[in-house]
């Protein structure tokens, strides 16, 4: 028999023990099942960089993999607890919009409020619903437990647009959702909006004080400093530098605008 | 059969080869050993850190977990080399104080001076006990090897005293032991010690310049950059900002006072 | 039967998708792999750093350990992708250098340069080859393919000759390799080359505006704050202050030279 995959992915850091509590608390009721970090490295209560980073690593993993994700700036309040369910994978985590990129993606999903009854659940803090909620669900999953049973189904949940680009008349207005650790400015704009949007027509990129007209290939068609723009390995926009950092060279973070003039 | 759960906490950060290489060590006398990072970002040589980090953990593993705990500033010294064991989990590590909250928590102990006797032990090097000495001695506890078969039992062992609170009067006189990702000042007041001290008097908290008469049952109780008092998840007295960070805004960290006056 | 062990060391950091994607990779050929961490704080694109923590954790691995090592500044340029065979270990990376020190170590090693065969490779981006050459690779060597079935035999690859010291007359003109947490400066000598190269003369070390006359065992045969050199735990000459940063104190880091002066 296989044993179940569970990754996390979560804003808790390496310098704390909350992770390995969760992990813990995983292994306390499932003893096989196999814990996968994705990154817990998620600048604080950033929901739209879990979002992305969740976005651009689960269809990776095999089929039946769990994936637990907690960004959760509102833990103690009234926000609800999910469980999102695609034909390939299982999500679990808080209702604020952190698995909006994956609800974009799917197009059969099934979504559920987990119920926190007493038979499943002990004690219930104000402070880490990753260890008293989103750790037991999934690893109760993952011994296979249905989500009918953890939970209700319900239609409304949140969604955080402006993690898709605007369009108005020639531009196309998109935003900056991560920069990666080597300063790639990975932007909320993916290959099939820019084709969309585009068509054949020719194109002028604006990022900052830059302007950009081409694609690359890669990192390496152009000269050490260069600033290019790339579609990167999870299929959005990039802008780069070559050797260096884009982040750095041209003053720009999550939230900052790159344009997609058509000309 | 299950396979036998070892965690790590240590101050060797991820950097390095160090918590690879004692892996390394691990699987290499058990393979069918399982792996669970708790925490390698301790600050270098804090054994005060590790001690709060793997007393906020160790509870949440299940039954027969070894947790190998290596922040080691003596290492190459004349310090013990320990194992402890409760009824329910095994510890390994060097004899610092870094159990000492464990000691403080859990009722039946017994402590044991590891000998590193030739036939079990290779070349032990002055500068990496974790891979010389814990690593190994962790690998074989999890292969079921006795206590007592890797040491001797010790009566006497290094203690902390500092991580607990102090009272004089109507003061109780607490300290900050740990900073967490998010700025929160975990203190060594847990709730026992809180509620012993005060009954059921009034009471007011000064951390810093501040003063607060109120514990709050979760983060969001109160408006952004609010300065808030509350148990955090591992039961101590913490001190919070709402969506922000304690530690920043009172310049407080580990070693800093935090007092509880009783009105 | 055993798990096959895949180790990762890499410069992709933990706050991005990238590790996570690998290990994703790697569990939907192989299920039954057991993925260990070394090390993803590599600095980016420092091969050299690289170079030498795989150096420093491989050999304490398990036979028939997978080590796979993705530092590469060249990615979707001309550059190789290698799988090196040794008689225990299997490694697999860019032909960048990465293997230098594994190849100085190790007496019998078979290269091989991988083919990117349309039947066992989906498409390969131009950026993140981790993902799309060196983890698939490894998974199915962990499977039990041949390095055979997946490369051809290569008798030239890159090595990076700076990784071993010079001598002139008297003096060893070694270099700093590594930086590690602690702020160790971890040089290219090794013990056998400082033997060899000293025999039974008396010497002296030059690093910064340091003068050393003695090898220590420990960090702690000397007083805090002072500056000694000892072997570390690699078998590497090592600059440390005693409870505290040599790399702070002395203003070094790595490519600073380190002297050994025959007096």
């Amino acid at each position: 028999m296989l044993q179940p995959i569970i990754t996390l992915v979560t804003d808790f850091g390496q310098k704390d023990h909350y992770v390995g509590v969760m992990k813990g608390v995983i292994l306390g009721i499932n003893r096989s099942a196999r814990l996968v970090d994705i990154c817990h490295e998620i600048p604080a209560q950033d929901v739209r960089a879990a979002a992305y980073v969740l976005f651009a690593s689960y269809r990776h993993f095999p089929k039946d993999t769990i994936h637990c994700a907690v960004v959760d700036p509102g833990v103690g309040s009234e926000r609800k607890a999910l469980i999102l369910k695609t034909d390939r994978h299982l999500f679990v985590g808080p209702d604020n919009g952190i698995f909006s990129m994956i609800c974009n993606q799917e197009k059969e999903i099934k979504v559920y409020s987990i119920h926190t009854s007493k038979d499943l659940f002990s004690e219930i803090s104000g402070t880490f619903h990753g260890r008293d909620i989103f750790a037991p669900v999934s690893a109760y999953l993952s011994t296979g437990r249905a989500c009918s049973e953890l939970g209700k189904p319900v239609s409304k949940f949140v969604s955080i647009n402006t993690l898709r680009p605007d369009t108005e008349g020639s531009v196309m207005k998109g935003a900056i959702i991560h920069v990666d650790r080597f300063g790639n400015l990975i932007t909320n704009i993916c290959r099939r909006d820019f084709d969309g949007f585009l068509g054949r027509e020719r194109f002028e990129i604006a990022a900052g004080d830059r302007s950009l007209a081409d694609i690359v290939k890669t990192y390496s068609d152009a000269p050490a400093g260069k600033i290019v723009a790339l579609f990167g390995s999870a299929g959005h926009l990039e802008i780069s530098a070559v050797m260096g950092s884009a982040s750095g060279l041209l003053h720009l973070g999550p939230g900052d605008r790159v344009l997609v003039h058509r000309l």
